[in-house]
Protein backbone atom coordinates (compact mmCIF):
# COMPACT_ATOMS: atom_id res chain seq x y z
CA UNK A 1 0.00 0.00 0.00
CA UNK A 2 2.66 2.81 0.89
CA UNK A 3 4.52 3.92 -2.05
CA UNK A 4 8.17 3.41 -2.17
CA UNK A 5 10.08 6.17 -2.35
CA UNK A 6 13.44 6.37 -3.58
CA UNK A 7 16.21 8.45 -1.49
CA UNK A 8 18.82 10.82 -3.28
CA UNK A 9 21.24 12.67 -0.90
CA UNK A 10 23.55 15.63 -1.96
CA UNK A 11 25.43 18.38 -0.23
CA UNK A 12 24.64 21.42 -1.29
CA UNK A 13 27.44 23.62 -3.28
CA UNK A 14 28.50 26.76 -3.18
CA UNK A 15 27.64 27.88 -6.46
CA UNK A 16 24.27 27.07 -5.62
CA UNK A 17 23.56 29.75 -2.99
CA UNK A 18 22.71 33.25 -4.45
CA UNK A 19 23.00 36.76 -2.26
CA UNK A 20 20.43 35.93 0.29
CA UNK A 21 22.61 32.93 0.96
CA UNK A 22 19.66 30.82 -0.12
CA UNK A 23 19.69 27.91 -2.85
CA UNK A 24 18.57 29.95 -5.83
CA UNK A 25 15.26 28.43 -6.89
CA UNK A 26 15.97 26.99 -10.09
CA UNK A 27 18.51 24.69 -8.60
CA UNK A 28 15.95 22.84 -6.87
CA UNK A 29 15.22 21.56 -10.47
CA UNK A 30 18.43 20.58 -10.50
CA UNK A 31 17.96 18.22 -7.53
CA UNK A 32 14.87 16.62 -8.67
CA UNK A 33 16.75 15.81 -11.96
CA UNK A 34 19.28 14.05 -10.10
CA UNK A 35 16.48 12.22 -7.87
CA UNK A 36 14.92 11.50 -11.21
CA UNK A 37 18.55 9.50 -12.27
CA UNK A 38 19.09 7.68 -9.46
CA UNK A 39 15.55 6.47 -9.35
CA UNK A 40 15.95 5.00 -13.12
CA UNK A 41 18.87 3.83 -11.72
CA UNK A 42 17.45 2.07 -9.08
CA UNK A 43 15.41 0.19 -10.97
CA UNK A 44 17.79 -1.02 -13.70
CA UNK A 45 16.86 1.59 -16.09
CA UNK A 46 19.59 4.25 -16.10
CA UNK A 47 18.67 7.35 -17.84
CA UNK A 48 21.84 7.18 -20.55
CA UNK A 49 20.59 3.72 -21.64
CA UNK A 50 17.16 4.77 -21.74
CA UNK A 51 18.86 7.46 -24.30
CA UNK A 52 21.10 4.99 -26.13
CA UNK A 53 17.96 3.22 -26.93
CA UNK A 54 16.11 5.93 -28.76
CA UNK A 55 13.95 6.84 -25.59
CA UNK A 56 14.24 10.56 -24.26
CA UNK A 57 12.21 11.70 -21.61
CA UNK A 58 11.97 15.81 -21.47
CA UNK A 59 10.16 17.28 -18.73
CA UNK A 60 6.50 18.64 -19.92
CA UNK A 61 5.75 20.18 -16.71
CA UNK A 62 7.70 21.37 -13.53
CA UNK A 63 6.37 22.84 -10.02
CA UNK A 64 8.29 23.23 -6.67
CA UNK A 65 7.24 25.20 -3.49
CA UNK A 66 9.50 26.32 -1.46
CA UNK A 67 8.65 26.09 2.45
CA UNK A 68 12.13 26.86 4.08
CA UNK A 69 15.43 28.26 2.67
CA UNK A 70 18.17 25.45 1.77
CA UNK A 71 21.53 27.03 3.09
CA UNK A 72 25.59 26.38 1.96
CA UNK A 73 26.41 23.10 2.66
CA UNK A 74 23.33 21.24 3.93
CA UNK A 75 22.87 17.98 3.31
CA UNK A 76 19.57 17.79 1.50
CA UNK A 77 17.70 14.56 1.10
CA UNK A 78 15.46 14.25 -2.15
CA UNK A 79 12.50 11.86 -1.91
CA UNK A 80 10.80 10.86 -5.06
CA UNK A 81 7.52 8.89 -6.29
CA UNK A 82 7.12 7.63 -9.56
CA UNK A 83 3.69 7.13 -11.17
CA UNK A 84 1.48 7.42 -14.56
CA UNK A 85 -0.79 10.02 -15.36
CA UNK A 86 -2.01 9.19 -19.07
CA UNK A 87 0.32 8.64 -21.02
CA UNK A 88 2.92 11.20 -18.99
CA UNK A 89 5.04 10.52 -16.08
CA UNK A 90 4.35 11.90 -13.03
CA UNK A 91 7.27 11.77 -10.41
CA UNK A 92 6.62 13.62 -7.12
CA UNK A 93 9.33 15.25 -4.67
CA UNK A 94 9.97 16.36 -1.28
CA UNK A 95 13.27 17.80 -0.38
CA UNK A 96 14.40 17.09 2.97
CA UNK A 97 17.28 18.24 5.53
CA UNK A 98 17.06 16.16 8.83
CA UNK A 99 13.38 15.87 9.45
CA UNK A 100 12.74 18.89 8.33
CA UNK A 101 10.68 19.69 5.18
CA UNK A 102 12.40 22.10 2.72
CA UNK A 103 10.35 21.86 -0.52
CA UNK A 104 7.89 19.59 -2.37
CA UNK A 105 7.35 19.68 -6.52
CA UNK A 106 6.83 17.18 -8.98
CA UNK A 107 7.56 16.85 -12.80
CA UNK A 108 5.85 15.33 -15.72
CA UNK A 109 7.38 13.54 -18.57
CA UNK A 110 7.00 12.33 -21.94
CA UNK A 111 8.41 9.69 -23.52
CA UNK A 112 9.87 10.95 -27.25
CA UNK A 113 11.93 9.34 -30.03
CA UNK A 114 15.09 10.51 -31.04
CA UNK A 115 13.24 12.47 -33.84
CA UNK A 116 11.06 14.06 -31.87
CA UNK A 117 7.99 12.21 -31.65
CA UNK A 118 5.87 11.72 -28.68
CA UNK A 119 5.61 7.98 -28.02
CA UNK A 120 3.71 5.57 -25.35
CA UNK A 121 5.07 5.27 -22.61
CA UNK A 122 7.72 2.08 -22.84
CA UNK A 123 7.29 -1.12 -20.82
CA UNK A 124 10.12 -0.76 -19.05
CA UNK A 125 9.15 2.14 -17.46
CA UNK A 126 6.58 -0.43 -15.82
CA UNK A 127 8.86 -1.64 -13.90
CA UNK A 128 9.70 1.95 -12.18
CA UNK A 129 6.00 2.63 -11.75
CA UNK A 130 5.12 -1.04 -10.17
CA UNK A 131 7.97 -1.01 -7.86
CA UNK A 132 6.39 2.48 -6.59
CA UNK A 133 2.59 0.89 -6.66
CA UNK A 134 4.03 -2.15 -4.68
CA UNK A 135 6.41 -0.96 -2.00
CA UNK B 1 -8.39 46.64 -19.15
CA UNK B 2 -5.52 44.94 -21.20
CA UNK B 3 -2.76 43.95 -18.97
CA UNK B 4 0.14 45.90 -19.35
CA UNK B 5 2.47 42.99 -20.42
CA UNK B 6 6.50 43.86 -19.78
CA UNK B 7 8.74 41.72 -22.49
CA UNK B 8 12.37 40.64 -22.32
CA UNK B 9 14.67 38.94 -25.32
CA UNK B 10 17.17 36.93 -24.48
CA UNK B 11 19.61 34.81 -26.70
CA UNK B 12 20.27 31.10 -25.46
CA UNK B 13 23.67 30.51 -24.89
CA UNK B 14 25.24 26.83 -25.50
CA UNK B 15 25.76 26.85 -21.56
CA UNK B 16 21.72 26.08 -21.80
CA UNK B 17 21.58 23.13 -23.98
CA UNK B 18 21.33 19.63 -23.65
CA UNK B 19 22.21 16.64 -24.89
CA UNK B 20 18.65 16.92 -26.76
CA UNK B 21 20.06 19.92 -28.21
CA UNK B 22 16.85 21.49 -25.98
CA UNK B 23 17.39 24.42 -23.24
CA UNK B 24 17.23 22.51 -20.22
CA UNK B 25 14.34 22.59 -18.12
CA UNK B 26 15.84 24.62 -15.19
CA UNK B 27 17.32 27.30 -17.14
CA UNK B 28 12.88 28.68 -18.15
CA UNK B 29 13.54 30.15 -14.18
CA UNK B 30 16.48 31.46 -14.80
CA UNK B 31 14.72 33.17 -17.34
CA UNK B 32 11.72 33.46 -15.42
CA UNK B 33 14.33 36.04 -13.29
CA UNK B 34 15.77 38.02 -15.94
CA UNK B 35 12.24 38.74 -16.81
CA UNK B 36 11.45 39.90 -13.34
CA UNK B 37 14.47 41.93 -12.89
CA UNK B 38 13.76 43.89 -16.30
CA UNK B 39 10.07 44.29 -15.07
CA UNK B 40 11.46 45.92 -11.65
CA UNK B 41 13.65 47.97 -13.45
CA UNK B 42 11.10 49.20 -15.90
CA UNK B 43 8.44 50.75 -13.43
CA UNK B 44 11.55 52.33 -11.58
CA UNK B 45 12.31 49.89 -8.94
CA UNK B 46 15.76 47.95 -9.48
CA UNK B 47 15.85 44.44 -7.69
CA UNK B 48 18.97 45.45 -6.17
CA UNK B 49 17.82 48.85 -4.65
CA UNK B 50 14.71 46.33 -2.95
CA UNK B 51 17.92 44.49 -1.57
CA UNK B 52 19.45 47.37 -0.35
CA UNK B 53 16.79 48.92 1.68
CA UNK B 54 16.19 45.66 3.08
CA UNK B 55 13.28 43.99 0.72
CA UNK B 56 13.62 40.67 -0.37
CA UNK B 57 11.30 38.90 -2.77
CA UNK B 58 11.90 35.10 -2.27
CA UNK B 59 10.30 32.48 -4.78
CA UNK B 60 7.63 30.33 -2.99
CA UNK B 61 6.40 28.66 -5.48
CA UNK B 62 7.16 28.50 -9.47
CA UNK B 63 6.10 26.66 -12.33
CA UNK B 64 6.51 26.02 -16.04
CA UNK B 65 4.61 24.47 -18.78
CA UNK B 66 6.75 22.89 -21.73
CA UNK B 67 5.08 23.58 -25.07
CA UNK B 68 7.92 23.04 -27.81
CA UNK B 69 11.56 22.71 -27.17
CA UNK B 70 14.06 25.92 -27.39
CA UNK B 71 17.11 25.36 -28.89
CA UNK B 72 20.79 27.22 -29.42
CA UNK B 73 20.63 30.33 -29.83
CA UNK B 74 16.99 30.77 -30.21
CA UNK B 75 16.18 35.15 -29.34
CA UNK B 76 13.42 34.02 -26.91
CA UNK B 77 10.90 36.73 -25.69
CA UNK B 78 9.90 36.59 -21.78
CA UNK B 79 6.90 38.56 -21.39
CA UNK B 80 5.61 39.10 -18.04
CA UNK B 81 2.43 40.04 -15.95
CA UNK B 82 2.26 40.83 -12.20
CA UNK B 83 -0.32 40.85 -9.93
CA UNK B 84 -1.31 40.18 -5.92
CA UNK B 85 -2.68 37.11 -4.77
CA UNK B 86 -3.25 37.60 -0.97
CA UNK B 87 0.28 39.11 0.34
CA UNK B 88 1.69 37.23 -2.75
CA UNK B 89 3.30 38.89 -5.44
CA UNK B 90 2.50 36.72 -8.50
CA UNK B 91 4.37 37.05 -12.23
CA UNK B 92 2.87 35.05 -14.88
CA UNK B 93 4.98 34.31 -18.04
CA UNK B 94 5.14 33.44 -21.56
CA UNK B 95 8.06 32.68 -23.18
CA UNK B 96 7.71 33.29 -26.80
CA UNK B 97 9.91 32.65 -29.92
CA UNK B 98 8.89 34.38 -33.18
CA UNK B 99 5.26 33.96 -32.96
CA UNK B 100 4.77 30.67 -31.54
CA UNK B 101 4.68 29.79 -27.75
CA UNK B 102 7.68 28.04 -26.07
CA UNK B 103 6.31 27.75 -22.35
CA UNK B 104 4.14 29.50 -19.75
CA UNK B 105 4.94 29.42 -15.91
CA UNK B 106 4.48 31.82 -13.40
CA UNK B 107 6.48 31.94 -9.74
CA UNK B 108 4.88 33.61 -6.56
CA UNK B 109 6.95 35.78 -4.25
CA UNK B 110 6.78 36.97 -0.65
CA UNK B 111 8.42 40.20 0.68
CA UNK B 112 11.01 39.27 3.44
CA UNK B 113 12.64 41.81 5.89
CA UNK B 114 16.89 41.37 5.83
CA UNK B 115 16.51 38.96 9.42
CA UNK B 116 13.68 36.83 7.44
CA UNK B 117 10.98 37.63 8.57
CA UNK B 118 7.76 37.25 5.75
CA UNK B 119 6.22 40.97 5.24
CA UNK B 120 3.49 42.64 4.03
CA UNK B 121 4.15 43.46 -0.15
CA UNK B 122 4.87 47.13 -0.01
CA UNK B 123 3.63 49.76 -0.93
CA UNK B 124 6.05 50.52 -3.89
CA UNK B 125 5.43 46.73 -5.69
CA UNK B 126 1.46 49.06 -6.33
CA UNK B 127 3.55 50.03 -8.76
CA UNK B 128 3.80 47.48 -10.60
CA UNK B 129 0.51 45.95 -10.05
CA UNK B 130 -0.95 49.34 -10.95
CA UNK B 131 0.50 49.57 -14.49
CA UNK B 132 -0.31 45.73 -14.80
CA UNK B 133 -4.00 46.47 -13.73
CA UNK B 134 -4.33 49.82 -15.58
CA UNK B 135 -1.97 49.22 -18.77
CA UNK C 1 47.57 46.90 -37.31
CA UNK C 2 45.32 47.58 -33.81
CA UNK C 3 43.14 43.84 -33.52
CA UNK C 4 39.69 43.96 -34.47
CA UNK C 5 37.88 43.68 -30.87
CA UNK C 6 34.42 42.39 -30.59
CA UNK C 7 31.97 43.70 -28.14
CA UNK C 8 29.18 41.44 -26.19
CA UNK C 9 27.32 43.15 -23.51
CA UNK C 10 25.35 41.48 -20.86
CA UNK C 11 23.09 42.10 -17.32
CA UNK C 12 24.14 39.76 -14.60
CA UNK C 13 21.15 37.82 -13.53
CA UNK C 14 20.42 37.42 -9.62
CA UNK C 15 21.37 33.35 -10.78
CA UNK C 16 25.41 34.42 -10.96
CA UNK C 17 25.20 35.81 -7.84
CA UNK C 18 26.64 33.40 -4.46
CA UNK C 19 26.49 34.88 -0.75
CA UNK C 20 29.37 37.21 -1.11
CA UNK C 21 27.41 39.12 -3.11
CA UNK C 22 29.70 38.44 -6.19
CA UNK C 23 29.76 36.69 -9.63
CA UNK C 24 30.13 33.30 -8.96
CA UNK C 25 33.44 32.71 -10.20
CA UNK C 26 32.97 29.99 -13.36
CA UNK C 27 29.86 32.27 -14.50
CA UNK C 28 32.61 34.08 -16.18
CA UNK C 29 33.15 30.73 -18.36
CA UNK C 30 29.88 31.06 -19.21
CA UNK C 31 30.39 34.88 -20.32
CA UNK C 32 33.02 33.86 -22.17
CA UNK C 33 31.13 31.57 -23.97
CA UNK C 34 28.73 34.35 -25.04
CA UNK C 35 31.08 36.47 -26.57
CA UNK C 36 32.84 33.81 -28.88
CA UNK C 37 29.40 33.39 -30.02
CA UNK C 38 28.64 36.66 -30.61
CA UNK C 39 31.75 36.75 -32.48
CA UNK C 40 30.98 34.25 -34.41
CA UNK C 41 27.79 35.39 -35.77
CA UNK C 42 29.53 38.97 -36.50
CA UNK C 43 31.91 37.19 -38.78
CA UNK C 44 28.93 34.95 -40.39
CA UNK C 45 29.91 31.92 -39.00
CA UNK C 46 27.02 31.28 -35.99
CA UNK C 47 28.13 28.17 -33.88
CA UNK C 48 25.28 26.91 -34.76
CA UNK C 49 25.72 26.49 -38.18
CA UNK C 50 29.02 25.18 -37.46
CA UNK C 51 27.70 22.54 -35.86
CA UNK C 52 25.32 21.60 -38.33
CA UNK C 53 28.36 21.78 -41.02
CA UNK C 54 29.71 18.68 -38.48
CA UNK C 55 32.26 20.52 -36.78
CA UNK C 56 32.43 21.63 -33.11
CA UNK C 57 34.98 23.50 -31.34
CA UNK C 58 35.09 22.11 -27.59
CA UNK C 59 37.33 24.33 -25.06
CA UNK C 60 40.60 22.65 -24.70
CA UNK C 61 41.59 25.05 -22.51
CA UNK C 62 40.16 27.95 -20.03
CA UNK C 63 41.87 30.28 -17.62
CA UNK C 64 40.73 33.25 -15.66
CA UNK C 65 42.13 35.99 -13.97
CA UNK C 66 39.24 37.96 -11.46
CA UNK C 67 40.50 41.64 -10.73
CA UNK C 68 37.49 43.23 -9.07
CA UNK C 69 33.97 41.78 -8.34
CA UNK C 70 31.20 41.71 -10.35
CA UNK C 71 27.55 42.61 -8.88
CA UNK C 72 24.03 41.98 -9.23
CA UNK C 73 22.63 44.02 -11.78
CA UNK C 74 26.12 45.11 -13.35
CA UNK C 75 26.17 45.89 -17.20
CA UNK C 76 29.38 44.13 -18.26
CA UNK C 77 31.13 44.18 -21.73
CA UNK C 78 33.24 41.20 -22.71
CA UNK C 79 35.76 42.33 -25.59
CA UNK C 80 37.40 39.43 -26.98
CA UNK C 81 40.18 38.85 -30.01
CA UNK C 82 40.92 35.52 -31.94
CA UNK C 83 43.97 34.53 -33.17
CA UNK C 84 45.49 30.61 -34.15
CA UNK C 85 47.87 29.20 -31.80
CA UNK C 86 49.45 26.04 -33.76
CA UNK C 87 46.16 23.95 -34.96
CA UNK C 88 44.23 25.93 -31.97
CA UNK C 89 41.43 28.75 -32.12
CA UNK C 90 42.37 30.95 -28.75
CA UNK C 91 40.43 33.76 -27.79
CA UNK C 92 41.35 36.54 -25.34
CA UNK C 93 38.76 37.95 -23.30
CA UNK C 94 38.57 41.05 -21.11
CA UNK C 95 35.60 41.69 -19.04
CA UNK C 96 34.88 45.62 -18.82
CA UNK C 97 32.24 47.43 -16.14
CA UNK C 98 32.10 51.38 -16.83
CA UNK C 99 35.94 51.78 -17.66
CA UNK C 100 36.80 49.06 -15.19
CA UNK C 101 38.43 46.25 -15.52
CA UNK C 102 36.55 43.38 -14.04
CA UNK C 103 38.53 40.13 -15.48
CA UNK C 104 40.63 39.00 -18.04
CA UNK C 105 40.88 35.22 -19.46
CA UNK C 106 41.14 33.11 -22.51
CA UNK C 107 39.87 29.99 -24.06
CA UNK C 108 41.21 27.59 -26.82
CA UNK C 109 39.69 25.20 -29.01
CA UNK C 110 40.60 22.59 -31.25
CA UNK C 111 38.04 21.78 -34.33
CA UNK C 112 36.54 18.39 -34.15
CA UNK C 113 34.22 15.95 -36.60
CA UNK C 114 31.24 15.04 -35.18
CA UNK C 115 32.46 11.42 -34.76
CA UNK C 116 35.19 13.38 -32.21
CA UNK C 117 38.16 13.74 -34.15
CA UNK C 118 40.55 16.34 -34.33
CA UNK C 119 40.88 18.15 -37.48
CA UNK C 120 42.80 20.81 -38.43
CA UNK C 121 41.13 24.42 -38.08
CA UNK C 122 38.48 24.79 -40.90
CA UNK C 123 38.95 27.38 -43.38
CA UNK C 124 36.17 29.59 -42.54
CA UNK C 125 37.92 30.13 -39.29
CA UNK C 126 40.05 32.42 -41.24
CA UNK C 127 37.64 35.22 -41.60
CA UNK C 128 37.15 35.50 -37.86
CA UNK C 129 41.03 35.81 -37.68
CA UNK C 130 41.79 37.61 -40.56
CA UNK C 131 39.43 40.29 -39.71
CA UNK C 132 41.48 40.10 -35.86
CA UNK C 133 44.58 40.79 -37.67
CA UNK C 134 43.75 43.38 -39.86
CA UNK C 135 41.37 44.94 -37.52
CA UNK D 1 57.59 13.35 0.72
CA UNK D 2 54.34 12.79 -1.12
CA UNK D 3 51.70 15.06 -0.98
CA UNK D 4 48.34 14.80 0.71
CA UNK D 5 45.56 14.27 -1.93
CA UNK D 6 42.05 14.62 -1.32
CA UNK D 7 39.28 13.27 -2.89
CA UNK D 8 35.60 14.13 -3.82
CA UNK D 9 33.58 12.20 -6.44
CA UNK D 10 30.48 13.55 -8.26
CA UNK D 11 28.07 11.42 -10.41
CA UNK D 12 27.42 13.75 -13.79
CA UNK D 13 24.12 15.06 -13.76
CA UNK D 14 22.28 16.07 -16.97
CA UNK D 15 22.33 19.92 -16.22
CA UNK D 16 25.56 19.83 -16.94
CA UNK D 17 25.64 17.87 -20.24
CA UNK D 18 25.67 19.80 -23.60
CA UNK D 19 24.60 18.99 -26.74
CA UNK D 20 28.12 17.47 -27.71
CA UNK D 21 26.97 15.11 -25.12
CA UNK D 22 29.83 16.30 -22.72
CA UNK D 23 30.39 17.96 -19.82
CA UNK D 24 29.85 22.16 -20.46
CA UNK D 25 33.97 23.46 -19.74
CA UNK D 26 32.27 25.63 -16.93
CA UNK D 27 31.54 22.92 -14.73
CA UNK D 28 34.78 21.87 -13.63
CA UNK D 29 34.85 24.72 -11.65
CA UNK D 30 32.12 24.12 -9.98
CA UNK D 31 33.22 20.37 -9.66
CA UNK D 32 36.83 22.20 -8.27
CA UNK D 33 34.59 24.30 -5.50
CA UNK D 34 32.91 21.13 -4.41
CA UNK D 35 36.30 19.16 -4.16
CA UNK D 36 37.97 22.30 -2.45
CA UNK D 37 34.91 22.51 0.26
CA UNK D 38 35.56 18.85 0.97
CA UNK D 39 39.02 19.28 1.30
CA UNK D 40 38.23 22.35 4.20
CA UNK D 41 35.76 20.13 5.81
CA UNK D 42 38.40 16.95 5.47
CA UNK D 43 40.39 19.28 7.93
CA UNK D 44 38.23 20.59 10.26
CA UNK D 45 37.63 23.95 8.35
CA UNK D 46 34.13 24.23 6.67
CA UNK D 47 33.94 26.90 4.28
CA UNK D 48 30.65 27.49 5.91
CA UNK D 49 32.33 28.38 9.43
CA UNK D 50 35.06 30.11 7.74
CA UNK D 51 32.63 32.34 6.50
CA UNK D 52 30.50 33.01 9.68
CA UNK D 53 33.88 33.91 11.24
CA UNK D 54 34.06 36.49 8.64
CA UNK D 55 36.68 35.01 6.38
CA UNK D 56 35.96 34.68 2.62
CA UNK D 57 38.29 33.03 -0.03
CA UNK D 58 37.11 34.73 -3.14
CA UNK D 59 39.04 33.06 -6.53
CA UNK D 60 41.70 35.59 -8.16
CA UNK D 61 42.65 32.81 -10.93
CA UNK D 62 41.71 29.80 -12.23
CA UNK D 63 42.31 27.74 -15.23
CA UNK D 64 41.44 24.26 -16.62
CA UNK D 65 42.97 21.99 -19.31
CA UNK D 66 40.91 19.60 -20.67
CA UNK D 67 41.89 16.36 -22.06
CA UNK D 68 39.14 14.15 -22.31
CA UNK D 69 35.33 14.67 -22.38
CA UNK D 70 33.28 13.88 -19.24
CA UNK D 71 29.55 12.46 -20.08
CA UNK D 72 26.50 12.29 -18.87
CA UNK D 73 26.25 9.66 -15.35
CA UNK D 74 29.97 9.44 -15.63
CA UNK D 75 31.60 9.05 -11.80
CA UNK D 76 34.44 11.35 -11.44
CA UNK D 77 36.83 12.14 -8.90
CA UNK D 78 38.36 14.82 -7.78
CA UNK D 79 41.67 15.16 -6.36
CA UNK D 80 42.98 18.01 -5.40
CA UNK D 81 46.38 19.16 -3.55
CA UNK D 82 46.85 22.73 -1.59
CA UNK D 83 49.63 24.99 -1.14
CA UNK D 84 50.79 28.53 -0.32
CA UNK D 85 51.74 30.89 -3.02
CA UNK D 86 52.75 33.99 -1.27
CA UNK D 87 49.85 35.45 0.44
CA UNK D 88 47.53 33.26 -1.96
CA UNK D 89 45.99 30.11 -1.50
CA UNK D 90 46.95 27.55 -4.42
CA UNK D 91 44.92 23.81 -5.14
CA UNK D 92 45.51 21.80 -8.19
CA UNK D 93 43.06 19.49 -9.54
CA UNK D 94 42.88 16.40 -11.12
CA UNK D 95 39.76 15.04 -12.33
CA UNK D 96 40.11 11.31 -12.87
CA UNK D 97 37.07 8.78 -14.27
CA UNK D 98 38.47 4.93 -13.61
CA UNK D 99 41.76 5.52 -14.17
CA UNK D 100 41.64 7.89 -16.88
CA UNK D 101 43.27 11.58 -16.61
CA UNK D 102 39.57 13.64 -17.67
CA UNK D 103 41.36 17.08 -16.47
CA UNK D 104 43.75 19.13 -14.97
CA UNK D 105 43.75 22.63 -13.14
CA UNK D 106 43.69 24.34 -10.50
CA UNK D 107 42.05 27.97 -8.48
CA UNK D 108 43.98 30.40 -6.52
CA UNK D 109 42.67 32.58 -3.81
CA UNK D 110 43.16 35.25 -1.25
CA UNK D 111 41.78 35.51 2.11
CA UNK D 112 39.31 38.08 2.44
CA UNK D 113 37.30 39.97 5.11
CA UNK D 114 34.11 40.20 5.39
CA UNK D 115 34.13 43.84 4.69
CA UNK D 116 36.24 43.09 1.38
CA UNK D 117 40.11 43.80 2.46
CA UNK D 118 42.37 41.02 0.84
CA UNK D 119 43.92 39.51 4.62
CA UNK D 120 46.82 37.54 5.58
CA UNK D 121 46.22 33.57 4.90
CA UNK D 122 44.82 32.35 8.10
CA UNK D 123 46.42 30.41 10.80
CA UNK D 124 43.97 27.84 10.24
CA UNK D 125 44.70 27.07 6.74
CA UNK D 126 48.09 26.02 7.78
CA UNK D 127 46.59 22.75 8.78
CA UNK D 128 45.56 22.52 5.59
CA UNK D 129 49.06 23.21 3.78
CA UNK D 130 50.82 20.94 6.58
CA UNK D 131 48.82 18.28 5.82
CA UNK D 132 49.18 18.73 2.02
CA UNK D 133 52.99 18.87 3.05
CA UNK D 134 53.57 16.36 5.11
CA UNK D 135 51.37 13.69 3.26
Amino acid sequence: MADTVFKHSLRVPYANIDKMGFVYYANYFVYFEMARAQMLRDVGLPYGELEDRGVMLPAVEAHCEYKKPARYDDLLTIQSVASLKGSRLRIDYEVVRDQELIATGYTEHVCMSSDGKVMKPIADLKKLINRCDNG
